[in-house]
């Protein structure tokens, strides 16, 4: 199937039909990327976001003020904003010097917001209205709850950012990943769920951004429960110390059992090799995404396609999180292509299987 | 003369005819009072903001970040939004724990605004385009600069949080106060003053809000040279330690010393005598403000007027400054009702010098 996606983009539905609905879940850079190529499509778009993040700039907010993590969300506030570049480029300023170093503006502005308003929902809403954000953006839980990482040895890792810089991860086994308390889903995330007609999963870092999602009571069984088909774009490169040794198989496996059943219809595959200088440069850092050798039966299909940013990063000093990121990037207009063409798809073969 | 003010207030001014140019010159919430309430009227309303502030919040992002001081530019921005209450609350939003406890979230907002801009009014700009601000705000200098107030004993005072601290003004005597470096004044400042058909000066902090714009280079000469008619809103108490002693006539020459002549057309004077409980309770904090015994000539005409707001204030915890300020203040749908009819006479008092 190829599609001339410069035609699909701008008239791939006539203004007569509803728009489709896209869900996505995720976290971090991963959704910013993702929702940053999403946005600019007519869909109907609603960001499910992690609420697990406890490391920089939100660690000290939720520990200092006793906010929700601000930090997944505002990314994906910037990422779907229609406003100027500045106030998109202002929301995720970090502040370099003094008592404020590290902490990102976009991160005061959402933490005041909630305090201001006394609830975390409502300051999330207030702050898309005042982004001129496409779309929606919601907190997969309203609960305030802590990830927590059980390694085979029985050592316990708190938090999400120990889990993220432990080294150990991979090399002991993670015997299991749970949230405590354990969360209820927040009731709109559910509602988008049943409601949409393609689920994206990931991009992003699986511990940390993709499988706190899974972990919220109630969202894996609506997944179960909806007609959407469910897309999961794999990582392009592992995570050092976390999943070094998994191939694409592994991760939808993963994926698949938190969401209690072989729920996956796609996987995206990235098919173009970075450059030899990008993967010396970071042979240290990160391991391209593998596939497994041997063809094995699955109910998903890979989408092979090119999904790489080969423009070159620059990275802010005060951002001691980002540093930690990978330069093998997914590109989002080309991932945002790709998903488009499967939300097409999808809707022929609803049609196909009711004819049948 | 009296003023059916509800009247006025939606239709003193045509739509045909060109709407008033209205200029303050303040800072602090003497500035935020004010504008709040002559932003509903139908006036080109342009608020020229101080530029000395170097305490509290204000003081650590100056020194730490080395930002323009943005405290009283915020005030007035958030005194004209016309955009939900939630968002001007927000800008007034102090964080309480933490490293960012006394830090306001509008300050944050311009300090992170400058930095993304990389230029204070541009920031200021932006600001207003977010907000929705109605009418303009203009810092009197984008000079980065310091207030310092020499006293009659030699000692130097530095810095406006040391002058508004100091016990000793009053007492020892103010031999000058100057600003260092000496800095010129925004253009737009001075364009908007010599367009201006009213000049509305305080009230406010005399030595730290109102007299720091007076010794910017080319403020005293715009005024000097407009055609507009000069208002200055003498404060309804005295400050502890540092204007005791000053009546109305006081306050009055001293502003008019710093225009380099009897500039002043109106000083408005409360006449409403606060209650006795209520000037019990802060008898140990604040004068009211007295007329000269002996009537002296003078070239400005004294409105006396019932300006006081009486209703209850609620002070926050995390304001170490407000908790300095007085509980005596002006009511701002008062004073502008009042401001808005010398706005009316001084154009009768234009046709009348025409036909004269």
């Amino acid at each position: 199937m190829r599609m001339n996606t410069r035609h699909s983009r701008s008239s791939f539905r006539s203004h007569q039909a509803p728009m489709k609905k896209v869900v996505t879940i995720g976290g971090g850079t991963g959704s910013f990327m993702l929702l940053s190529g999403l946005k600019h499509y007519p869909i109907e778009l609603s960001a499910i976001v992690s609420m697990a993040d406890d490391g920089g700039s939100t660690g000290i907010l939720r520990d200092e003020l006793g906010v929700l993590p601000p930090g997944d969300v505002r990314q994906c506030l910037a990422a779907l904003s229609d406003s100027s570049e500045m106030l998109r480029k202002l929301m995720n300023y970090r502040f370099e010097e003094g008592g404020l170093a590290g902490h990102s503006f976009g991160n005061l502005f959402l933490s005041a917001l909630e305090k201001v308003t006394g609830n975390f929902s409502e300051a999330v809403t207030e702050a898309a209205r005042i982004l001129s954000v496409k779309g929606e953006v919601i907190p997969v839980t309203e609960t305030d709850t802590k990830l927590y990482m059980e390694l085979k040895n029985g050592k316990l890792l708190r938090g999400e950012h120990e889990i993220n810089t432990s080294v150990k991860v991979e090399r002991v086994g993670v015997k299991r990943v749970f949230l405590d308390p354990r969360p209820k889903a927040n009731p709109l995330a559910i509602r988008r769920i049943l409601e949409a007609d393609l689920i994206v999963i990931g991009p992003g870092n699986h511990y940390c951004s993709i499988v706190p999602n899974l972990l919220v009571k109630g969202i894996p069984e609506a997944i179960r429960q909806s007609k959407a088909k469910v897309v999961y774009n794999c990582n392009l490169v592992s995570k050092r110390w976390h999943t070094d040794a998994f191939v694409l198989e592994d991760y939808a496996e993963e994926i698949d059992r938190y969401l209690g059943q072989s729920r996956i219809d796609y996987v995206t595959y990235n098919s173009k090799r970075p450059s030899e200088s990008l993967l010396r440069k970071y042979a240290d850092e990160a391991v391209l995404t593998q596939r497994q050798a041997d063809s094995q039966q699955r109910r998903y299909r890979v989408i092979r396609a090119d999904l790489l940013d080969t423009r070159p990063v620059r990275r802010e000093k005060a951002d001691k999180i980002a540093a930690t990121r990978s330069f093998i990037r997914h590109d989002a207009e080309k991932l945002s292509k790709v998903l488009i063409m499967l939300l097409e798809l999808a809707e022929y073969e609803n049609i196909l299987r009711d004819i049948e």
